[in-house]
């Protein structure tokens, strides 16, 4: 099953104001879809990341590939690694530092997921079944709350309302249990000063007692203020997600609060693991398959921290439902993987480049497709309408803290900020 | 693809008088031989162990596979896990610890490899395709020299000759580098006293200049003995393997050689790489898929020494040709599997179950089997002829020491010895 063709499509779709550490997320979301064609006439799918350095070298990498087997990972590994040389393409900074091993890494993940996508296909099967099979039959996926804005300014609110105080972010757990069956959250901070997330969470906890809750500030505070906040927080939070920047700052909060730490920004790359796990920085590693090299790549990264005694969760940027379905086929056959996973679904409001009926939520969690591959189908009319949607969007890489400052010039960014 | 029946063949074949530190091989060597047959009637080749204690876990789960689809590993592994229970089955102790997760993984692995086999021929792919493609054409081996007597007490001798000195073993070098091209050494040690084994290494080192050299003793050597040996030989040797036994042990040898130390005996489950990593015990693992759960488990852990900087090289048993083909698959598909890896082959003599020209070697390497699956086919008056001379050998279980005793009853396998 040889490559005859790759199609790499950037698409835009509406994002609502989702207020984070670095600013607030842009009225247009963007991400990249890879078709893999095969000399049968099969083909794959792939989702990843939307801003431009990054899909200029998923473009050149695309050329790189053809006349390659879909089997062939370490050769397709070895090219992408020559495109994208010493090239090291920065994402906004919410997924942690940039190197060029996850330059690569986070190129390839597309292509991968996409040829496994054809030999599920090709033999028959589901993805998970390409990855050891099931060990659950749905993956559960958490709320993933967010402070947010009534609606983007000079739009019209959107339909999740405002939520920037305890009330406004019980209100959206709310409506994103009512309509998901979620039974784990999630707040996204970092947003407003540590003692009114701290009361948010506590409101939560009030809310929805017994409900599983994590705080993510995005490494917003000082290790002091981590260890404040943590502590405060003792016996309400499952885990407390990248408080603080860096391993050694890490290490510092996770001596000395009472539940793991997790982190989607300081360990984002294998070379990152060992001195994360000799320090002792993490408790939980959040998987993200789009930047540790595709499902294959994350089910070693799942093994060696099975290996090291850390727990899994996994991470989430805004996405579709290619990307939706790749995470549910890892995560249900990643028997360690224990957590409710991250997703941006709810805030997708419907939009998707794929057909729909494929995915669903019960309960919170989405079940395991059953048809060959991925399951799921391209729908080329919703393609190619949120492919117009980019080209007229004007946005061609993700810069929330540029869109914050629009509104509010003293905005900094910088972090640690507490 | 459901697994209909999987049948069970412990097999028996003429094994050389080859001495080790636990004693001298019998004259018959023990290997188990799986066929997995599923409902479409495609059948995968395993091989494992032949041990009676290991056989019979085997015969157990072979019961309770049967109606698993042959994707299903997860499912699979559990079921071993379950049926394999909280026995401990020992082996020979040559490769290290019995534990009770390795006990699982040894019988895992001899269905997982033959599901690989079957999901190869359905998908006309090589197992190395399964495994992420060829990282080369051909596995190179090394040819691994053992002290031996002329042939077995009362018996005639063996084609290979005496090999008791320096002189012996840079003869048998000889002879199987022009038989097989081999272009790396391996002498297992622990037989003589140390200086005899340094005088040996140093004979091969002037008779072929440049050519890699290793030495095991199988954890022989005190620390004192091993660190005199490891500075005698510097320069000489390529990696020192298992000089003496036990991490700590291992660590200590380690900081004070020049020499990078080799393991198939003090990490042998993950559960051992924590502590040998953080103790700075090992440079090389050896791998072997079975026992570290089979091909994908091994690849994991090949992934997991990436991640650690610690290299690899691949550890053998006696063994026929299903294990080499898989071996050979397996190293293939691993880039960082850059150490030629250690092969029994030159010790069957020709005998085997596979039907033959499926393996060769050329200049000390074997080429990727292109054929779909392992590449393998069993020959089935071979199995029945060596199922035979199973039965009539009236050995059970591999058992160096009492063999050895029989000849000399002074002789202790008590390690360190020097």
């Amino acid at each position: 099953m040889i490559i005859r063709e790759i199609h790499v499509t950037p698409v835009a779709f509406r994002d609502p104001p989702l207020l984070n550490a670095a600013g607030v997320h842009e009225p247009w979301a963007l991400r990249t879809i890879v078709e893999v064609v095969t000399d049968e006439g099969l083909t794959g799918l792939g989702e990843t990341y939307g801003d431009l350095g990054h899909l200029g070298k998923v473009r050149e990498c695309a050329q790189a590939l053809v006349g390659l087997d879909v089997h062939a990972m370490n050769a397709m590994y070895a090219r992408v690694a020559a495109t994208v040389g010493d090239v090291v393409t920065d994402l906004h900074g919410l997924t942690g530092v940039a190197t060029k091993e996850k330059s690569v890494d986070r190129v390839f993940a597309a292509f991968e997921v996409a040829c496994l996508d054809i030999r599920g296909k090709a033999a028959g099967v589901p993805v998970v079944d390409l990855l050891g099979g099931r060990a659950r039959d749905a993956v559960e996926y958490s709320a993933y709350l967010f402070y947010k804005w009534a609606g983007h300014p000079g739009d019209e609110p959107d339909r999740f309302g405002t939520a920037l105080d305890p009330a406004g972010i019980v209100e959206q757990a709310a409506l994103l249990i009512k309509e998901y069956g979620f039974t784990s959250i999630k707040l996204k901070g970092g947003v407003h000063p540590p003692d009114e997330e701290i009361a948010a969470i506590k409101a939560l906890h009030e809310a929805f007692p017994g409900v599983p809750l994590r705080l993510d500030p995005n490494a917003a505070w000082t290790v002091a203020t981590s260890i404040r906040v943590g502590r405060e927080l003792d016996g309400m939070l499952q885990y407390l997600e990248d408080p603080t920047p860096d391993i050694s700052g890490m290490a510092e909060v996770a001596a000395s609060v009472p539940m793991p730490l997790a982190t989607n920004m300081c360990v984002v790359t294998p070379g990152h693991l060992p001195p994360a796990i000799a320090a002792g920085a993490i408790g939980v590693l959040l998987l993200d398959h789009h930047y540790w090299g595709g499902l294959v790549r994350s089910s070693h990264v799942a093994s060696l921290c099975e290996t090291f005694g850390l727990s899994l969760s996994m991470h989430s940027n805004s996405h579709l439902g290619i990307s939706l379905a790749a995470m549910t086929h890892l995560a249900a056959a990643t028997p360690n993987l224990t957590f409710a996973c991250d997703t941006h679904t709810p805030w997708q409001n419907g939009q998707d480049v794929i057909a729909p009926g494929a995915l669903r939520f019960v309960d919170g969690a989405v079940p395991v497709p059953t048809a060959p591959g991925l399951g799921v189908e391209l729908d080329r009319d919703a393609l190619a309408r949120m492919h117009e949607q980019y080209e007229r969007c004007g946005i061609v890489a993700r810069d929330d803290t540029t869109y914050m400052q629009r509104f509010d010039p003293t905005f900094s960014a910088t972090r640690p900020r507490w």
